[in-house]
């Protein structure tokens, strides 16, 4: 079987018209003829009616751009009963999508790209989407941020360094005013921004309404103190027809951020939440691991946070590295890149590598960054440091500062005393 | 370091109060203590404050109700750059989830069984979701399906036997006058319901409305020359803003079913659309295989498939076997099982083995499914038909005729000449 020339680009093809995306396969197949099907399976499966003199893939069908044989495999990564013996080899094809077929739509958009067509070509064992490029027009189409790093910057003030984002703990259990209280302590010592955790919504035993009529007041007394502006990031992630109401409810109590868990919701809703939004959304990547975390399967966690930036997150969290979250420096700084590479007019959205950030991990995180324009968020480091939520975050602070002066964090420590319980404590 | 103690189930377990998840991972830690870590993350990370007398682990802590070694492994299936050497065992975990913690929610519920909690718990390397139980009380807060099994037997008028549904193919590119002529060829032939491609939303190309407006006169004039009910399924995935009135458009011009691509959407959309629709909801799996085909990561479909049931799908398609899907019978069953189990008032939906149906699958489909409660999905083998649809459906009807005669599809076919075309085109 030869691979159907119908859906190859040749040198006409009007890039404007088309979005790209990189897919990294194994098959068995001779790789022309299993990235043909690839791209006849995410487009004009059949492109003519029988008997009928007509053909849509000139149109509609997807077409390979290039491709490219990465290596031999001695088996494929995921199960294929019914496929051949091999020899299997990994490919890296680049298909170019006529946008026509599904709009600057996000759920149509992956429906293309991560639907059936992609998973149940035929001699295709594994499949991962590693990348996607936008002509400038078409992410025109797109909200993108509300407010970006510039935005968020002109909001809080905060200008030539990073931001210091805590996640209120413990987690789960607190009353809305237990809460608050411990917020008000991680402001004060330095935080930028106090959030819900992502499995704190509303809830019967801490209504959002509550916590963030709390939060409201315990942060202007915090920014009174300080003379900081400051963020309460309250979690509205909920059923559909809750997200407004949760919204009006939360900003109108002292909420000034928004936290959405952007895949248990669906993209859409993340979009849809952007419409009405009147402060800036924190999009967080729970559930994300499992679209990104099967080898050879599913799709890079960067094409997640550019789809969470073209749906409007002003600041995006992904999987950092350190020894909790497993994350290479190379995934943490393709995020960063889905963050900030050019976009058309959409704006720059502020990275952050979460999960768990302990003062310790503060030198690697922004040499990762590069720059100061991420975010650094913590949730044990700050609320769980022996002395405070406010020694806590001043130890953070303080780590930051040791980098500015390019000195270590133990010499650091022999004069910040919030620093050197960190250090002890958190070391480990 | 020894399991957490709170972590772990007793007697006085109220099961009225805990969704039970079952989860298989990989760990090279003891069993209990890994399981203890997966309890606390996707809890009560952080289960006091420093210096308080508190414990928030009895009220709101997962808890392990069962945990056995399923047995020892070579490697980690995922990649795990800071973890011990081993030796790796995959382990069997139920976890007991206090319902106050997220309610009848999908998406707080998706952020704690998928969220950051399971996939980066200490010591765990790989870990899928392989199935949940809701108490009655619980599952009946969720809507389920409007429609189900027994609602879309009375709408069609159709009795023992299954549900004949075919996808107009080409699936991109036919006007919505071509469109409408083909399903109504395909009804004419014996198609119950004819559908959307999943990748076929409202076009430019192929406004959504006119589809259903020309597919509704043509449903009606097959309705008046077969003297049976058929449906249109439309497509309405698209932005949230924009379900609702694809709904109304599309319903107002003749469609009598919606088709969602859940998981590209989010399934709280499914369950948005749930309480304005009108007509039954056919909830596809698109994207779904990026969330279940990495080995031992992510979720069993089967999972998903219980979730559309929540959301409101009255008919749910999910990868069936054969050449092109590679599903197991196991698989297939267990998401049969997924529709049909008892979820406390929740009405059974309708399983759909999907993905290229062809008349040679018929025997083996009826086989995995068992009864006549289940839908057969056919694209190609309908609307590629050498002759026709209309006899690419009757083929179909031939074949579900042979199977309850209790004879070959070969002797059938003596006397079924569109079953003889369809298993010389098709058998491949």
């Amino acid at each position: 079987m030869t691979a159907d020339a119908g859906f190859f680009a040749d040198a006409s093809l009007d890039r404007s018209r088309y979005l790209l995306a990189t897919n990294v396969f194994e098959t068995d197949r001779e790789p022309r003829e299993a990235a043909a099907h690839l791209a006849q399976e995410q487009s004009t499966a059949q492109w003519k009616r029988p008997g009928v003199d007509e053909d849509f893939r000139p149109r509609h069908g997807a077409k390979v751009v290039s491709l490219k044989v990465l290596g031999d495999l001695p088996r494929p990564s995921a199960p294929t009963p019914f496929d051949g013996p091999g020899p299997w080899r990994r490919c890296e094809a680049v298909l170019a999508h006529a946008i026509e077929n599904f709009g600057a739509k996000i759920p149509t958009l992956l429906s293309v790209l991560l639907g059936e067509g992609a998973f149940y070509a035929p001699g295709i064992a594994a499949i991962r989407l590693t990348d996607i490029a936008l002509p400038d027009a078409y992410a025109a189409q797109f909200p993108g941020p509300q407010f970006g790093v510039k935005g968020l910057r002109e909001l809080l003030g905060v200008r030539d360094r990073p931001f210091f984002i805590g996640v209120v703990k413990p987690n789960i259990g607190l009353s809305p005013a237990e809460f608050a209280a411990l917020a008000e302590e991680g402001w004060r010592g330095g935080l930028d921004a106090a959030k819900d955790d992502e499995m704190l919504p509303d809830t019967a035993w801490s209504p959002l309404a509550d916590r963030a009529r709390l939060c409201g007041e315990a942060r202007k007394r915090a920014e009174s103190a300080t003379g900081e502006r400051k963020l309460y990031v309250a979690n509205i992630t909920d059923e559909i027809g809750s997200l407004r109401p949760l919204h009006d409810n939360a900003v109108r109590g002292g909420a000034n951020a928004l936290l959405l868990n952007s895949i248990p919701l669906g993209l859409p809703a993340t979009r849809y939440v952007r419409e009405f939004a009147q402060v800036p959304i924190f999009s967080h990547f729970a559930m994300s691991a499992a679209l990104t975390r099967g080898p050879s399967v599913g799709v890079d966690s960067s094409v997640l946070t550019l789809l969470q930036r073209l749906a409007g997150g002003d600041v995006i969290l992904f999987p950092g590295t350190g020894a909790r979250m497993r994350t290479t420096y190379d995934e943490v700084r393709a995020n960063i890149d889905a963050c900030r590479r050019p976009l058309g007019p959409i704006a720059p959205s502020l990275p952050v590598p979460g999960g768990s950030s302990r003062p310790p991990d503060v030198p690697a995180t922004m040499a990762a960054c590069s720059g100061v324009d991420f975010g650094l968020v913590a949730g044990r480091a700050v609320f769980n440091h022996p002395g405070g939520p406010a020694s806590g975050a001043r130890s953070f602070r303080q780590a930051w500062a040791a980098v500015q002066d390019d000195i270590s964090l133990e010499e650091k420590a022999r004069t910040s005393p919030e620093l050197a319980r960190s250090l002890e404590t958190f070391r480990s």
